[in-house]
């Protein structure tokens, strides 16, 4: 078993993997490197400053330009369309090009456009006519122009996770419910509704269940953005949504889940060693989380892949 | 006359109809079956489980991948491109691909994207770079990341359809107006303005023209969607657009219009066999809809096919 | 038993009946008329043109002038300050003074002030400090600068009457629910929600109770407003609040309610000789009413003491 | 010195203090009590079941009611009108009238309107014309119809207490300013604003001057209501307006100050035996406070006239 | 003819003019002085330092205390409270009492409250109930707690003025239409509507009538708020109101005209000793304000009897 | 030096420039013209009625259809997607084409969707996945879908010009301060901000540096619309932006500059011989502008070569 290439199609590498297909009218610059088992499919065109990983895909139509990197397993869709310049202009060419990477597992849809330089974070899955302008987080689903996470995969099957509702979640009996994910608990807090106003209460080492240390508030955060996406080495953490909402993915590397707190009822906690993620915040989204330890910024792991070594 | 492949072509299938031709980067792989008079342009791509019918252009860099119908007179423009996995994810491959059908005389806008499983309706209008997620109604017209309706397109010019003001199609003096559309009128209702408050009336058997045995009111509906698309076999529907606007569109089979209606003091009386939608609701509309019959499930034709063949 | 005037008052008036007494500092105008029991405190004036009842209760520091007629069984607060010029300048007299009447039973609170004209119904309640610049209903409540009617007073009890949302009154199971009305039932009706819009539904003769051959819809009502306050002869009503909420009180002169239609999912009926009222209209309302007779001027019952009669 | 009583007046009541004067039309009946000093003006009345401390004014055309005590030193301006059954009809009497107390100090404005039952606390301030429909705390200002808070009075000087922005107070520089309250400090706190949102951040016994046992959040509190109004024992709190704005009293007993909250960028300690309001939300005020201590209801003092003898 | 007393009246004054009469229970104190033709009501006080004109009338339950000043054909309403403390405290005096004028021929509505040291302005007119806590200019009609300005008196009846709206004044034809004031104009201007947004043009010494050395836009006013109540002796002016709506009085000392604003397609000359108001902006009004001189404040008249007197 | 053609190309035109390079699985048609120096990449189709200049980029998987002309130095990004027919039928055709003109110097991003007939001006930058329905004027950077204005290019550098707010620009000392524009100055006027309103004065001749012939006030301006493009050849123009905010593009032919209008504290003069742009309209954005000139249009420079020209 060796490389095939369709009569019709032009292989000028010689760096390319057992098993891997070069179909009609598909074209591979000499310096390009492919794995093994990749598919090449017509009308594909490949640069030379090209390295891409085993059992990759890459559908009718696309190009690899020079800066792009296409890591083990990736999914390119017909069409889809990359750039390596931001800001081209016939017969000028930038010191050098932008580089772009496409993580392990990563799929990009159908005719999705991805501007240069942007990584695209592992098992993230880019919709079909998609125009990503920025890094996607890995395992995050993008969809629009410009592209946003409207969602996450799943690890365990090919689906989007869905966000369930703390109130769905939340018993009205129990004060403490676990999640799918190691260690992550959602708890029932007091709140008070009366003619003056609303009032939310939490005691700390009792409906919080740790010490207090360090607390911050976020607001005023635009319904597209996402923030998190970090774990921590030591510190535990608590969150309220006390106005609107907000959705909070907790993943501990091998589940994940994502809940939707939609009430001041309801605190998250998400001991060390998990990555969390907020995003989908309301307009009016107050979100506040209490930290057990001060800031240092050597106990943030922000790192997907060095999370996934940590956890084993 | 047969079919024509240009030297620089592959055709592999045998299932090719009269006239039809495929030009040079063209490939079209052994099963897919193709009609008569078609063109398949430059750097197409056809795969096998695909049907092609009769008279269909497909313009340069488009992919017809397994599991895509194209009926007669299906125009594609350049760099379309279907999908036809929801959830991709490379070398796993669905147990089945979904099917994607576009129906007789439509047509797909330059470099608009298909996303996997819909159906696009007879005559509708694919807008140059839309992204279609969800299937299209006959004769329809949609535009942008995702696709929304913004219109219809007329029967017999190849054009858009107009929608026009009910206060423009109105006179003050008469009472009853006829549309372009058999049987299909519109009717002026008394509205009473005070500073208490706004007050529009109708009587049954004056100034609606039926004996009422059931109302329904529509309201809360996101600008984006449509209601109805499908007629009736015995029923006569009397509508009044109480608060904000809505555009109706009737179709007698042979001719359509598209009436604003913007204010309470009209009503728009649809009767049997009228192929009736709505759409471009305003955020704060309220659509009241009176109807001849009580609500049967047999009486509704929701196919426009079968619609077509009922009114002759 | 006669009438009894303080050494310091001064009674100039022989038309005062038996039982009343007139105090310190009051001063009653020789063709004032007084019924019987009536008590005039101190420091009250008494103008010439003016007509009291029996059993009437006028608190210190109040003017009775010219014009104004108290029924039976009024209550007028202290410093309660009425005027019969609308647009009064010194030494400038209207041809005739403005003519005001305070119905059987009605109170007055304390320092409210009552502009020239008006009528105050049958046992309203005027609160504390409003002031009134147009005319009150029946067992309305009404309070603020400028008053408007915040409630209604109950038949049977010194009390404001409570608004029950039909939310609550209305049980899932059931169809129809009485209330305490007499024939003024609640009825539970379709709604169906979904991602295109809300949709409630109603069929006549069967979740309306009877055949309608009117419709109105009533709409962008200022929140301050109130309509109905009539009844009629021979017509059922049936209102379904679509949109917002409203509330709408039923009385068969002998028990009122009052019910708080916040969901289009009930309907009230209000069968003929029911008085009805709708008001708190939220600013989004829209109320339509279904009606079992053609529009008939000589139907309607719009005097609150001739509907006491008819229901007798 | 003894009591005067004018010629044309009427002191029925032999227990009146020394220096108390009656003027002319002014009616006292006998079981009122009356204290020293007091000014009963022209055309007052006084009922039996009447308190009346020292040092008392009230202005022409008031009456006092039976079941009203006004505390030394209260002043009630011209037409005020109190009120003692809250819901009168004529010849209907309440088993017992409802009290009303105006404590010391106090100041009822012209023609204000006061309801039954209500408590106007110490040196609480009434605007003229204003219709108080529920207890007033000490030192307050209200005015309207019905009346609200505008305002503290101050403890040293006959005025409004001013209200200071934060961002006035505080210097860019010091990490924490005094108040002119003893012991209570306003502190800078960090405040990051980017694209993503907004966040603000505290870290417990280091910008927050203690460690912190329990948190509160109050919001969506409407903007006419006031909060707080109580000291405590021992519980230190932080006050931290995360957004809009609201203004926080406090109150060391001899001295007050009012801080407008109007950034998260500045926090409030208040230590115990502080007494503190918060009032004048902004409709999308959200405060949070964090407490020394858990909840403990002995904890808190409630009574302001308590909490003046506690701080000596 | 000469001053009359009622038996149970006492008139301690001996500055009282002819024809004046005080009634029972009234008590005018020894220095005020009245003029000719008053009449003092049942239960007047009135304190020394009081000076009142002719035919001035004082409805009962009023007292008049020191500082305030009744000009001629002024009428009191019943129960109308005035006030001389700002901010009162039993028995601790202000240096001097606040001094309130009541001017010629203005009316005051039963039972207002007048608050200490503020001027009412020649034939304004205060509502029944009103609460004035600010100076009311010339002509102006107030009501509300606190009150507002909600019109304005016309010169020559006993009415309110009505708001013409600009749209209704002025013909489709005409370009130029003059008004019922002298030398007042409404121009026609171009307004064009198209997609890109509205555009208000003018030029000057063509459509606006005279050349521009200044202009300025007004915005941002609440709605409660008066602006103008000035007249200019040279300068001319021209007022269009780009959005929203304003109210614009135009007087020349004879007769007045008030033209509602409604529409950028007009604008307003008001040519110099021509006395202007503009009020009631709604939430969204951009006056924009062209003047044919520089700013010069002696070029301004901002006393109503002054401006009076020049236009003579 | 002459016409390089991949062995796997086909060029069918003869007329093709020097140094212009067809790659492989590209197709030129017979009739084609292109000029020197141009690159056709992989997989490129262009037809016949087609003008091409020099130095033009066309990158993999274009197709340039009849009817379009690609001036020099044209850049067209990969599987970008020209279309040339506004409402394609399969086998019907227009008349004539539609014709769309890449004016000099632009650059069309990756994978952008050209609708028919636009033009696209000198240098403008369709951004990656632009979707582009109308013509783009020179310089302007469009994004989106539809493809709307967000910036323009800078004359001398790569990249995107900043917008800076004026009151950056500012200084509170100066009075006029220059731009990097000729004769372009930004000048601060007086703004009164009180209770009553904000009120933005002028004069002319001194703080407006001119005699104003013509106003006109631009407002209710949809966020993506652009106005202006146009220069003058002898009218001065004064912005001020009255209410909300505006970016204000003013170019010289050798530099641009653009400010953010976002006070009435500023006003920006343009003299003549400079080419305006406004756009970036805030929805509450009130712009006014004076010109020196009354309405001409033969003043009006409306074609940006021509004023290139014109400013040599």
């Amino acid at each position: 078993m060796s490389v095939y290439v369709h009569p019709q199609g032009i292989c000028e590498s010689t760096s390319v993997g057992d098993g891997t297909k070069v179909w009609a009218f598909a074209h591979v610059l000499p310096s390009a490197r492919l794995g093994n088992d990749c598919n090449v499919c017509d009308h594909v065109f490949i640069e030379n400053d090209v390295v891409i990983g085993d059992r990759v895909t890459i559908k009718c139509g696309v190009q690899v330009w020079d800066g792009i990197t296409l890591e083990d397993d990736v999914f390119v869709g017909p069409n889809v369309t990359f750039a390596n310049d931001p800001f081209p202009r016939s017969k000028r060419y930038p010191e050098t090009f932008s580089r772009t990477r496409v993580c392990e597992g990563a799929s990009i849809g159908a005719n999705a456009t991805i501007l240069p330089g942007v990584t695209i974070g592992r098992r993230a899955m880019i919709g079909a006519g998609a125009v990503v302008v920025r890094s996607v987080p890995a395992n995050a689903i993008v969809v629009g122009n410009p592209a946003r996470i409207t969602g996450y995969a799943d690890h365990t099957r090919e689906d989007r996770m869905p966000s369930i509702p703390a109130t769905r979640l939340a018993t009205p009996e129990a004060g403490v419910v676990d999640t799918a994910v190691r260690g992550v608990t959602l708890h029932r807090l007091p709140l008070v509704r009366d003619m003056r106003g609303d009032l939310s209460v939490g005691e700390f080492e009792r409906s919080v269940p740790f010490r207090a240390l360090r607390y911050f508030i976020v607001f005023n955060v635009p319904s597209r953005e996402v923030r998190g996406e970090h774990a921590h080495r030591r510190c535990h953490q608590f969150l309220v949504c006390v106005k609107g909402s907000v959705s909070v993915v907790a993943d501990d590397g091998r589940k994940r889940c994502e809940i939707l707190l939609d009430s001041p009822e309801h605190g998250i906690h998400l001991p060390p060693l998990t990555w969390g993620i907020q995003y989908k915040y309301s307009d009016d989204a107050v979100l506040m989380v209490f930290a057990s330890e001060y800031y240092d910024a050597e106990e943030y792991i922000r790192d997907y892949d060095e999370f996934l070594r940590l956890v084993g």
